[in-house]
């Protein structure tokens, strides 16, 4: 199968999907662009995944609802610099007003909107300037309008999180799949603050969606970890437009395609949040393989990924296997010490559970990239996972010490 | 009931227990004490709890096996600098070498020694050096000795940590407890590396001291936190050698007494680890109260305490409660958000799950004491518990990254 990449791609990449974004004044610095409207006006099925957190803000809350209820969306609204997070029933009030502003200004009903905020977490949001926004919004709809949404969606974030691929069906047909995401600290599993919105231009039924953005979910925004913190506000959509009239069922051939479609975008989305790290100075890649079932191969790689101790050497260019033994011993899956292995960008650094007595000079070699690639071999069983996760450096503390908006 | 404080007392305040000290070189800082040995000629029954990691280290291994066989000790020998952990069959070879040893200097039998080890991963003991240190110890084995061994046990910490109390029983006789300890970073539940030791007068048999040291230490060394990180190493031992005449059973009202002293003492030096916390600059105390069962109510107190967003705000002095939310919203327990009060140093910040508006004046005035007091209030039972953790600095980092031996 070929998964075509759409260089600077992202989900207005996708025919039928329109973008808008605005300055309203949500963001303490400048003009920068803090609002935003995706748009696909003839509809799209629509599947949401959320924070589990129980302190869920407003907009999740009210989007959790809104596709209990039904899920033919035609727009999502959302607002960065402010998180509506725990905010009380003034703040669920603020949320609804913004689905309704926004109908109103599509000209839609606003059962057929969702709505998403991140930043800081207890602010009430502005009204009127987000009546302002929106109105700006709505009028500047724009079928290239992926990239401006992917810089009003940001935060912490320094970069841009945009990403499309175009698949081809069993039957020759072109289906388009493009998204842009946002997130940079508090990134764990249960997917931390980050937001994802992807659109597609298959055709599929709430059920397909569902068990397609779940799965994909688990493998990217769910195997990531920046600082082992989790939020209020996390949400990933996927939306279908159906626009390319391949319709996809789970007997059909094409559903594993897609799946890959969508996963393969949501990994590259959740690769993008996990380099843009706050203070991030490394990427680090975490495989860990021969475990009985995925879930335990997931979880050692998960404790490696949260450990300050780990973090801190791959920062400080110290090679400490010890600290990844000591992570993957406290991460509660059963294995054998004395059958470990663990290789760090393809050499072996611990065999059977001991360190091996490389010389400074060749571990120098191995910690200099930016990309440092970790792999353990329980050798207990044939299941592997891969998380990423980033290193843990002074800028980190300082980005989130020094704070506060 | 009156627990009396033994005023710069250690584990050498109870008579009976003798130390004694040496530096054999396992240090790389000048002529600093690396090894020591605890002694009770008589002998003592003698409790253990120890680190749950799987990648435990080789003098964990034998302890576990010797308290396993029986539970007479009369010594226990202790090196810091090498951890003597994922050291293979070698490094069991040499912690057993290191039990003879100890007990050929003292004209004992192996099976009456116990051995610890705290330091680097990954490197063997030098056994000769070892040697040496072990017949310096025997040779300087003194009833005062116990300010030396609570040096000679640390690592990187910068304190040492040490406590005694004297308790009255009701038939107005006195018992004293007293203990060392050390342990400063990769400090967690499940005890990370730290090692204590306590001894006691009391005459208990085993069961009755593997319920005291059990319920005592859930509620200090595995309450406290650093950084979430687990160690290999970790131990903490109870040694009753009986000296007092006083027989603890039970069903005797007593025991409650022991209990508490023995408590008394464990939280002493788990908060003075926790204050001595790798580049820690606040110590902060987080109760969860009002919760149904006491498990969920550590639960979501351990997850604030490891919440690296939580620690950078404290050490940034920001009075960043949405933090707080989020993490407590994170740690799995079940609660109503809307019900939660939370108070820093008596004062409320959030009421019914909202942040209360506080000038930045009052929040300076909270934030700025070294101590910190999180009280959070679920309003969901009648069950607390209460943890110890450290902010999260640029020396954490700095010592973290930086520092390898």
């Amino acid at each position: 199968m070929t998964i075509e990449i759409i260089k600077d791609g992202n989900i207005t990449s996708v025919p039928g999907f329109f973008a808008g974004s605005s300055h309203c004044g949500l963001k303490n610095s400048g003009k920068k662009l803090d609002i935003c409207i995706i748009n696909t006006p003839e509809g799209s099925v629509c599947s949401g995944v959320f924070t589990v957190n129980r302190f869920k803000a407003a907009p999740v809350i009210l989007d959790i609802k809104t596709l209990k209820d039904q899920d033919r969306i035609k727009a999502i609204a959302i607002n960065s610099g402010i998180a509506n997070a725990c905010t009380g029933s003034a703040g669920m009030e603020n949320a609804k007003k913004m689905q309704q502003l926004t109908a109103d200004a599509l000209g839609i009903s606003s059962r057929e909107v969702l709505v998403s905020s991140t930043g800081v977490i207890g602010k009430q949001l502005p009204m009127k300037k987000i009546e302002n926004g929106i109105k700006n919004c709505a009028s500047a709809m724009d079928p290239d309008g992926g990239d401006d949404a992917a810089r009003a969606i940001l935060t912490t974030d320094l970069i841009e999180k945009k990403a499309a691929v175009r698949i081809i069906t069993e039957d020759k047909k072109e289906i388009t799949i493009g998204g842009i995401a946002k997130g940079s600290g508090m990134i764990e599993p249960n997917m931390a603050t980050m937001l994802a919105f992807i659109g597609t231009d298959a055709q599929a039924a709430r059920d397909v969606l569902d068990s397609i953005l779940k799965k994909a979910n688990e493998e990217s925004f769910n195997s990531i970890s920046v600082d082992g913190c989790q939020s209020t506000n996390d949400s990933a959509f996927l939306m279908a437009n159906g626009k390319s009239g391949v319709k996809i069922e789970r007997s059909s051939s094409d559903y594993d395609k897609l799946y890959r479609g969508v996963a393969a975008i949501m990994k590259q989305l959740a690769k993008k949040i996990v380099m843009d790290g706050e203070g991030a100075t490394k990427f680090i890649e975490i495989k860990v393989d021969g475990a009985p079932v995925w879930k335990q191969a997931k979880k050692a790689a998960m404790k490696i990924a949260n450990s300050n101790l780990f973090k801190t050497a791959i920062f400080g260019q110290d090679l400490n296997w010890g600290r990844i033994n000591a992570a993957l011993g406290a991460s509660g899956i059963v294995f054998d010490p004395d059958k470990v292995n663990i290789y760090m960008n393809d050499k072996m650094i611990v065999k059977n559970g001991i360190g091996l007595d490389l010389k400074k000079s060749e571990a120098d070699i191995l910690l200099k990239p930016k990309d440092i690639i970790i792999k353990v071999d329980l050798n207990n069983g044939k299941e592997n996972w891969t998380v990423w996760t980033s290193d843990l450096s002074f800028d980190y503390i300082k980005i989130n010490a020094l704070y506060h908006n």
